[in-house]
């Protein structure tokens, strides 16, 4: 049985999962987190299936050395390629960032056209159609992965005239088929969101999954008795690690996270 | 002592390393080749030396499992923070691509004054500078890192206006401090070579240290009596490895390269 005071474990391909990271930090405040960034072996998107198992059982077998409570996949292709497969092996819970946002999708939708995005891995893996057809058998899901969004993310054009034209492309054939609603299906996409509201229009509701995921969360860990209930703040709530170049990750979540990050800890992935 | 008639070992963190093998086959058509291509790791210019040195033991001892006669490490960031290692393990003779490349551009510059690109890690690592500063040390080297121009590749914006404008940016500071010379310092860049040529004005010579390489290549070959001295052509002369995706990059080795590749075949690249 796991401990109600442990943190939370959250695991992404890079720096992605921040922004799931930052909505658990703003929905509950007072639970501890422990986060790893797979950055050594960045981008997920692109890797087959068999690789992306292989690499979710050795991000969660480090983070169980961590006393965790409960797993966050923060990344939509570990989540589409290995959270079944996962779920099966563990006795705590873990979620991925899918299902919350394809709930809220289908919700939401007026006309029942839904478009998704994301990387190539989550796109072809067909994860998030088959999961709201599931939902609702009314609707037509239709899929448009954007490769070129997480490098332009990483690079810092987060608004720019670049990222703007690049996101006309890849969301001209969405437009075309009249979709009223948008799942922003890659961690790293809410980080792009004026941009992809911008091109998409205010007639568009885009639904963030890192934000529906928190919300999740919070619900899984009170009906499975394992929301924190100490009465006294942690002293070191947060604790980040990377596989790679801890330094540029500490960088860029600081940017990111609404306080600034002390240090990242390097660990060597291929050991667990 | 390595056979002459055994192939040459290539390998590149995906599919950059193509170019050098386009190279070889052209100026040692009768010449035998196995590549390597990581995959299931890349990218490699945005990680650590640490990193970068264990993924290069490892490729190398998978393609010593393929008897090669020779190495060629046909990625500019492991050429950086691998090759002068790996050297002292090997009994065989090992290049990299900067050498060749390095000499060139100090061999053709007139005002002193070379740029090169290329990823994160190379630049990082002052490899080039410190290399052609040896060679000469009345010249000024200036770095610049354009880390999209690698995925700009990989999605197929040979020719295009959004690459146009990236590589204006990246490439005004070199603009600027009028170099003469400039050095493609990522083995994906010889790809967006017509596209920098145009930026850069034709007064700049472009150096593609994929061309220099393969010369080079012959060069360590011949002296070391290891050039292939078979009448007969081989049946199967080009053996393609990867760590992930087998079929996306055939489709993408087949657009480059002279002939029609047949197969790639998977590995796993951690087993070595």
């Amino acid at each position: 049985m796991a401990d109600r005071n442990s943190p939370i474990g959250v695991f992404d391909s890079g720096v992605g999962g921040l922004t799931v990271v930052r909505e658990i930090m703003r929905q509950m405040p007072e639970e501890r987190l422990v986060y790893f960034g797979d950055t050594a072996r960045v981008p997920y998107g692109t890797k087959s299936k068999d690789t992306i198992v292989r690499y979710t059982r050795q991000n969660i077998r480090f983070l169980m050395t961590q006393d965790v409570k409960a797993i966050v996949i923060a990344c939509n292709t570990a989540t589409a390629f290995a959270l079944e497969i996962v779920e099966q092996e563990l006795k705590i819970p873990v979620m991925g960032v899918i299902h919350a946002g394809a709930k809220t999708a289908v919700e939401a939708t007026r006309n029942g056209k839904i478009g998704i995005i994301g990387t190539e891995g989550t796109i072809r893996s067909g994860v998030y159609t088959k999961m709201m057809e599931e939902m609702r058998d009314d609707i037509e899901v239709i899929g448009k992965s954007c490769p070129l969004f997480v490098p332009l993310v990483e690079e810092g054009l987060l608004h720019d005239s670049v990222t703007d034209e690049i996101a006309s492309r890849y969301l001209s054939e969405l437009k075309g088929k009249f979709i009223d609603t948008l799942v922003l299906g890659c961690t790293h996409y809410p980080l792009l969101r004026s941009t992809v509201g911008r091109v998409m229009g205010p007639e568009v509701t885009l639904v963030n999954p890192a934000y529906e995921t928190a919300l999740e969360l919070k619900q899984v860990l009170s009906e499975s008795q394992l929301l924190n209930d100490t009465d006294e703040p942690f002293q070191d709530k947060y604790h980040f690690y990377v596989s790679d170049l801890a330094e540029k990750f500490t960088n860029f979540a600081s940017s990111i996270l609404p306080d600034q990050i002390k240090q990242t800890k390097k660990i060597n992935i291929e050991d667990f």
